[in-house]
């Protein structure tokens, strides 16, 4: 059914995962024997989009949090459908900014819902589709809070205690799914060198898959 | 945690569920030792609303089974969340017109995703919380559909296979439901009288709950 290769980029907030793969996948693609696309959810599919502007809508009504996370499922389980099943089905390589590494440490972890329930909805929508790998992006919450702070100067400049406290959470969930699949995620240190991350992760991609990749060469 | 008295009414198309719960009511309320409410999904709730926008204005874009599953329990868990638990919580009679196991003959048997996993995405929606009694309102496709037909002859007037097919798919997931939950699910032969399927509604919530309602007398 899958004959492509499917990898998700996953990490907590300020590990540099969007602007680290945007690096890294030019140099991807120079190396890669077959087309490598990328995407992240909703990823411009109608149906998505609009279950996303829901949960972006109703910030403030204080949605419950197993609906948000029945929502976000729900926007994967199209997302995967109309973009990512299709292109996995073309042999092509599909990196996802996000996927259900992110229910699992968001919404089971760090919003209390439990990993394994998180993760049994997410099997049910997944079809069981599981990235062959992860690279995980780790950074200590401090730090990634910091980045984000800096870039965004006209929004709140202070990072509350609750916040602080959810995003730790994250990051244990993150670690805990990272250390329970080992075969399947790799760790990679996000307080390096914003270059030395991007080689790192691209080293673990190709060494990873020469059937796939032709070798890198520095 | 829920000390008001829940009961679901179910049925496929055409069973008259609506109707007959409007008759029902009125003559329930006379004799309720507490308030009796009725809702159904999305019921008011602003999120639960929009979700069920997404659900109606995604027809024709061909949504995803599954997705559309994880759609209609995002809504109910937010409409019981909001509106069904409170109202239980209060020592209320709560009458909800289709619950659980709308999805589990819709999406579990007539899309075929399955009773077994429709039940488990339900149970991590409801946190596990049962209606005390549903009643299921039984009727032949055919003449439901029929009845229903009857009803919107401005629409489209042929009842076609594929549909037809369907719709005796969640029949059977209907009756399979209530043959494995004979202490919950009470089955009202629907192509009786009106009159007669109100009655025996009637009395099968109040014998069954003598602490909630006083005895009916004819």
């Amino acid at each position: 059914m899958m004959s492509g290769l499917l990898i998700t980029i996953e990490g907590p907030e300020g590990a540099g995962k969007t602007s680290i793969m945007q690096s890294m996948v030019p140099l991807l693609r120079a190396r890669a024997k077959t087309s490598v696309i990328t995407t992240r959810e909703p990823g411009g599919i109608p149906i998505a989009e609009e279950i996303r502007e829901v949960i972006l809508s109703s910030k403030n009504e204080g949605m419950d949090n197993k609906t948000e996370a029945l929502l976000f499922i729900a926007s994967r389980r199209e997302h995967l459908v109309k973009k990512v099943l299709p292109a996995l089905k073309d042999d092509k390589v599909v990196i996802i900014d996000r996927f259900i590494d992110s229910s699992l440490a968001y919404q089971g972890v760090g919003r209390d819902l439990g990993i394994r329930a998180i993760e049994s909805l997410n099997e049910f929508a997944t079809d069981g589709i599981k990235p062959q790998l992860t690279l995980y992006l780790d950074v200590e919450v401090e730090e990634g809070l910091s980045r984000i702070e800096q870039n965004r100067v006209d929004e709140v400049n202070r990072i509350d205690l609750t916040e602080l406290s959810f995003h730790k959470k994250v990051r244990e969930g993150y670690l805990e799914i990272a250390h329970n699949n080992p075969e399947r995620v790799a760790i990679i240190d996000a307080s390096q060198t914003f270059a030395t991350v991007v080689r790192e992760g691209l080293n673990v991609i190709i060494q990873r898959f020469p059937e796939w990749f032709s070798e890198i060469k520095y």
